[in-house]
């Protein structure tokens, strides 16, 4: 084993409203949502900067969660902090308010140890923090990273230079669109994969999962569900088990262990969106999990 | 063999407007489109009405694909008229103008042979219509049918009565969706299937198809374009595709029965969209046909 899944994002208070209520002050952010999908298969520890309001209990849930918050770094001053809202339809998430805090001109500083991890996820951050971390990093087995609409906006240039450093590229299916400049799905996938990634996975929402790898594509449904609760949180769930599964085969990346990592990956963020926040995976067995993906296999169509 | 697959629907001309152009009064109608992907892999028969418009070349040129024209019915009058628009997303058409000629009050007759037809599809048309075939019928093999928003809103009592008999309903997710009165597509689904259907093809445009067969979902992705033209047909011709597909089998229908035909028809309802009217389906070659469904086979995930 080469050391845990390294993810650089963020820890955040999440404030959330969805058609089935409402929750404040719950424990988000992209690190915490990869992490916690992503310790069911590997073992998984988290670069993100807290504020001095971060509460004791939300870093002993995660640390009694096997995962490892000894690098969240404490900053003076307030925790990131989002609030947004879901209509009915659960489309894309509506932003109310947005506190950066603590997050601003943050620089992740990585241990000896951790530049040299074989498997790193950077989230959503700002693409010149990617690059930072991009430069630090001793040439990871499987790097990855994630990226969102503010930054295909504002840092354009940068976000496609890292394009040329990650393995594998997890984006929205409107944010490739909007980043390619291309209405048609497949041409805003060739587009981008032509700046440079290899292995790009189009997140669908409730229409799936589409991966590019190497020239050829596959699919992968989503996993039906009768109730969504809240979405926050399911791409970064998603990227978190893929990346723990892809970490656990400890094999090379190939179009067949994409596709195993696709399954495995759909079952885990459709728990996510069941509940708030990581309520639900904070709850979940590895025989719910296991229960889950025998069903949803057996949806696959093989041929 | 028991005959051709029979097809009850509509003949008609269609003036499309597309961002890729515009092209009036070409050949139209769900049974139309049905045909031109059924004769592929089983001979089929078409009951519609036609006016006194409607030009022997067009029954020449379906007599030429080996559809069985001989029970159109020649009523004085015009011939079925449709007129609708596309915008770039191509989501539902516009409809810009529907003459309904000599559709208006037509009850289709059925002769003796076509009253024992083992395969019968009974396209988009009053489910007042869809029921008086179906008392007409002795006992198909398999008997599907389609509908849409109009007569969900305006005949209600009379297509619920048609889900009784029929053993394959196709329909687009956006009907079953305002028919079951259900947002989500788990429960709209579950919703209709306990109204007597016991399999549900649901369409879902480029986002492929989910079926629901006995209390069990499966998926099919659509094969991915990078151009559509005019999506015209494409769900008659993927019905047409999928009961030839079940007719050629000669096999009762199974889940794995059920799977094998949404691919095939997955890929021929592609083709369907690629160009206007059935202007695709028209030069399509069986080779043409095999080299996609290779392709489109290697992009499914298996497990």
């Amino acid at each position: 084993m080469s050391g845990p899944v390294l993810t650089i994002g963020t820890v955040a208070f999440d404030d959330i409203i969805t058609p089935y209520g409402r929750q404040d002050g719950i424990l988000g952010g992209s690190a915490t949502h990869f992490a916690m999908a992503a310790r069911f298969k590997y073992p998984v520890e988290i670069i993100a900067p807290i504020g001095d309001d971060f509460p004791p209990k939300y870093l002993k849930f995660l640390s009694r969660k096997n995962i490892d918050v000894s690098s969240l770094s404490r900053i003076s001053g307030k925790s990131f902090h989002w609030k947004g809202s879901y209509d009915k339809t659960f489309a894309d998430a509506r932003t109310i308010k947005t506190e950066l805090g603590v997050l601003a001109g943050f620089v992740p500083s990585l241990t000896k140890t951790q530049v040299r991890r074989d498997y790193c996820f950077l989230a959503n951050i700002d693409p010149e923090v990617q690059l930072h971390i991009i430069n630090k990093l001793k040439g990871p087995r499987v790097l990855a990273s994630d990226t969102m609409n503010f930054w295909i906006e504002s840092a354009r240039k940068n976000l496609i230079k890292t394009f040329r450093a990650v393995d594998v590229l997890f984006i929205n299916e409107t944010e490739i669109k909007q980043l390619a400049e291309e209405r048609v799905l497949l041409k805003a996938v060739n587009n981008v994969s032509r700046m440079g990634v290899e292995t790009v996975v189009v997140k669908k929402g409730e229409h799936g999962v589409f991966l590019f790898h190497k020239g050829r594509f596959s699919f992968a449904p989503a996993y039906p569900l009768e109730r969504i609760v809240d979405p926050t949180g399911a791409g970064d769930s998603f990227a978190g088990a893929f990346m723990s599964f892809i970490a656990a085969s400890g094999r090379r990346l190939s179009s067949d262990l994409l596709k195993q990592a696709l399954i495995y990956s759909c079952v885990m963020a459709s728990f996510t969106v069941e509940g708030f926040g990581s309520s639900v995976l904070d709850r979940l067995s590895v025989s719910g999990i296991n229960a889950r993906l025998r069903k949803y296999k057996s949806m696959l169509i093989t041929c």
